[in-house]
């Protein structure tokens, strides 16, 4: 009997079909794992205190001498995001396109791990041979540039996977879309396709990111009496680059403002992917030695984040720049999902400053929409659907595009994470499920937030703390000092002596009774005391302040 | 000199203009005052446990004796919410229609206030009269019947106020708005508009209510082998209406879910504002004895709202309700800003379960849009505009249009929660400024919880708390127990052993060190006990969470 009949590849999801971020799929051939994207996904509402979520690696630590590299489809956050943690567990190769290890380099040199990380730029056509499997990098578009999907040659099948992508026929920098290969590879015959789902719920077909550039220009050409501020995603080069454009053909000075938007400007144009004409950048402090109208701001903070440069500016607290009535100011971007409020709450405070406020139509995404998904599954015509990357709703929408295609519900799998998809040559199937999860990153601390830590902060954010602390004589049990009560996040207590004094009271109330019955238990008195307090606190308040009584020994 | 001419209208907003929610407005002149609604806001992201936000009303209790009532215009929580709040202070009878009346009976009851609130029913076209003042009932339309609209005539010429409308000429109940009526008081000559600035930003016209009907309808006609389960907003009776209109014209039995649905539908339907076919209304636990497709469930949880009925179903925690994988679920709502994701959340939790979900085209907003607003405006023919309800992008949006109608600048105020408008027959600006302010209530406190004890709430929620505390012997100074250290929400202490005694042991040096210098000063100990601790913990977590020494003394 042929060995290789006996073996499946398994493709195991680590992160990434659960929420939006956290992208990081296995993929698993005899002796060989290798790795497609490693991304970070933003604390929920319910994480307080957290800044970063990256997936559980555990599988691959454990398959820590098969693991042979990861392979990054693109420099976005939810992909790239997690590689200074993972690495530091799991020192193996990574393998992108030029931006891409640009971006990663900036990354890795924030965290020290420059010298001790190997990497290697691939071009796109390229393949690169590791273990069983072979990847090769094909060219899309995105909303950054030099995003890839890989064609993985396996031994039983090629998969290919989209990464995030849209079809651009006009790109601003660079090729469209390599369409002819995703075609020549289908030709071939492909196992299975792992296609982007984020925009698989919207019909049609998503706008060139040229079109944007048009709209800047009319923008600029509307407002030649104003100032122009700009907000747009750090990331989107290409956005950049045409506001950049508009700014040089309209005479004005341009000033990039916002560290995310400076450190990906600094490497996109160290790199090539940025044209600057010579003279149009100037420093945010030369602002003073040009009229408004003759300047243009590109800057950080169109989704809102109360840190980010354009919220500074509305709320009144940038450094160096004020927002002035005569001001147009662009929001080159949609609200992300959540984001919607934060958004409304800095154009308010700008309106409020007299400034003309510019939304519509200066966006595109960089997604595929329904259209663009179902040419990808007409020209690579796979036996399975695996739709990836995004909520379950959107992999249920491209689940439902596959329907429309003539797939039947066999040949399409969503899969959740860490569900093990067993396919050779004839069959695929879900077969098994390993260990998966999200690590919480607060700090320097690494997964040491969890269920317990995170449920004491949701108890401290809603009501409070109530501590209570004695010191008893460990002969007699008497109380020798307090109880003393101290409150944070309860109430105020400047204007609540009465309810603190009463608190007081029905502690040591409580704490007399227990030395009737001669209670000695610490365990016992500890939760009496709280327990009556708590009943107390309610009647008064209606509130559960968290309850924490000391008790200490002389 | 006529005493008149010396004399003006003063409209004082004490909430509304700066969020959504907190409805409410002084109209004072000479010796009256009259308030027209009574709001109460949801509390914003940063108001940690925070139940719900009222406006200041110190203005109102420092001319208490002024005040001769309050008129609602309609029965929402921001225009009715904060009224058992407020009668508290200043008890004024109310005014408003029958079906607002009877809902803010519903919730003097739950405050138990019935007996203390004078009120009074008012029909469309009747007037009251409170000192200088006359208020005429204006039939409008909304997404909650009875809605109202006011001609405040005052001394100085009539101010309307148009409550949250809509021009609905075909409603499911009742009249459509009385456009008559508002333009006969228009040919009277009107002083002011404060109209509804909601949807200003949306082009075009708000559809009819009962466009929601058909499509409920047509969602019934094509899902007759399932189970339907329609989520809305608890106030909208039409809808409710509608609804059973169409599961008593496809078979279907009714079930109705959710405490705040159960109530209003009790309301309505007592005072005839809700007409149920007999043997339509089923209890929940007689579902068992139809098959699915002769059910029909209306629930709350529209909004993605974490206890609501939908949700708790959607995450398998509903007592009586499990999703089935051939449920049709529908979604008759919009999400309100600052919902997406919840309520993404839920959508995604009923596909995961199999179910079928519905959201497009469902559901009709209840304010006015542009040509409605222009509408309003062309009947009224006001003298000054000022836009009320909505976000400061929404004001703006009103005012534009009004400058499209041709007013110029002196005749439309964006106000400001506070600002005092002065109007007299010929002139009207903004003179002088009065207190206002959110108060937040927390469980039974109204106001205990301000900026302390949020900044506590927030420091707790982000990185926890670590509480330190010794007792000292007073004579000497010496630690006679401890120092223990006990933390919440700060890391896992099970794992952080290590952490926990070098902590432990800074303390412990710091005193020592204090005891050497000869130290007693208590506020500076626990100042250098905190200082030193934070230090450690910064350096070995990059966290800050709250620090409390606690000494005591024996």
């Amino acid at each position: 009997m042929n060995k290789k009949l006996n073996k499946k590849l398994r493709i195991i999801p680590l992160g990434g079909l659960e929420q939006i971020g956290m992208n990081m799929t296995a993929f698993e051939y005899d002796d060989s794992i290798i790795v497609v994207d490693c991304g970070l996904a933003f604390p929920t509402d319910d994480m307080l205190g957290v800044d970063l979520v990256i997936p559980d690696i555990s599988y691959l630590l454990e398959n820590e001498d098969r693991v042979k590299g990861i392979f990054i489809t693109h420099g976005h956050e939810d992909h790239i995001g997690a590689l200074p943690y993972v690495l530091k567990e799991l020192n193996v190769p990574i393998y992108a396109t030029k931006l891409t290890i640009g971006i990663i380099e900036h990354k890795l040199a924030e965290h020290n791990m420059s010298s001790r990380v190997r990497r290697k730029v691939v071009k796109y056509g390229q393949s690169i041979n590791l273990g069983c499997f072979r990847v090769e990098f094909i060219k899309t578009n995105h909303s950054i540039q030099d995003a890839a999907a890989f064609a993985i040659y396996t031994p039983v099948g090629i998969v290919v996977h989209t990464g995030d992508f849209k079809v651009d026929y006009t790109p601003v920098f660079g090729d469209a879309i390599d369409l002819q290969h995703f075609s020549e590879i289908g030709k071939k015959g492909v196992l299975a396709l792992m296609c982007d789902s984020t925009n698989a719920e919207k019909p049609g077909f998503t706008q060139s990111e040229r079109t944007v550039g048009h709209t800047i220009d009319n923008i600029f050409a509307e407002n030649t009496s104003t100032r122009i501020i700009i907000a747009t995603f750090a990331s989107n080069v290409d956005r950049v680059q045409q506001i950049i454009n508009s700014a040089n053909k309209y005479g004005r000075k341009v000033v990039v403002e916002g560290r995310s938007m400076v450190n990906i400007i600094n490497t996109a144009s160290e790199l090539g992917y940025l044209d600057i004409p010579e003279n149009t950048l100037i420093g945010i402090d030369e602002l003073k030695n040009y009229p408004d109208e003759q300047t243009c701001l590109i800057t950080t903070g169109s989704q809102g984040e109360s840190m980010a440069a354009l919220s500074r500016m509305a709320n009144g607290v940038h450094r160096k720049i004020s927002i002035q009535p005569n001001d147009t100011i662009i929001f080159s971007s949609h609200p992300i999902p959540g984001n919607e409020k934060a958004v409304s709450r800095v154009m308010n405070e700008l309106y409020r400053k007299g400034a003309k406020v510019i939304m519509q139509d200066v966006h595109v995404s960089g997604h595929a929409c329904q259209e663009e998904i179902k040419l990808i599954y007409s020209l690579v015509k796979p036996k399975y659907a695996i739709p990836v990357h995004g909520e379950y709703k959107h992999l249920k929408a491209q689940a439902g595009l596959a329907k429309d295609l003539g797939y039947d519900s066999e040949h399409i799998f969503i899969l959740s994470s860490g569900d093990v998809l067993e396919l050779d040559e004839e069959t695929a199937k879900v077969n098994g499920h390993v260990h998966t999860g999200a690590v919480m990153v607060d700090g320097l601390g690494v997964g040491d937030v969890g269920n317990i830590v995170l449920r004491d902060r949701q108890h401290l954010a809603q009501d409070g703390i109530i501590i209570v602390v004695m010191t008893i004589d460990g002969d007699n049990g008497h109380v020798v000092a307090g109880p003393d009560i101290v409150t944070r996040g309860f109430v105020y207590v400047r204007d609540s002596g009465d309810l603190m004094s009463e608190a007081q009271a029905i502690v040591s109330d409580t704490m007399e009774q227990l030395a009737d019955e001669g209670v000695t238990d610490w365990g016992r008195i500890k939760n009496e005391v709280k327990s009556s307090l708590s009943d107390f606190v309610w009647k008064q308040t209606q509130r559960s302040p968290m309850i924490i009584p000391i008790i200490m020994e002389i």
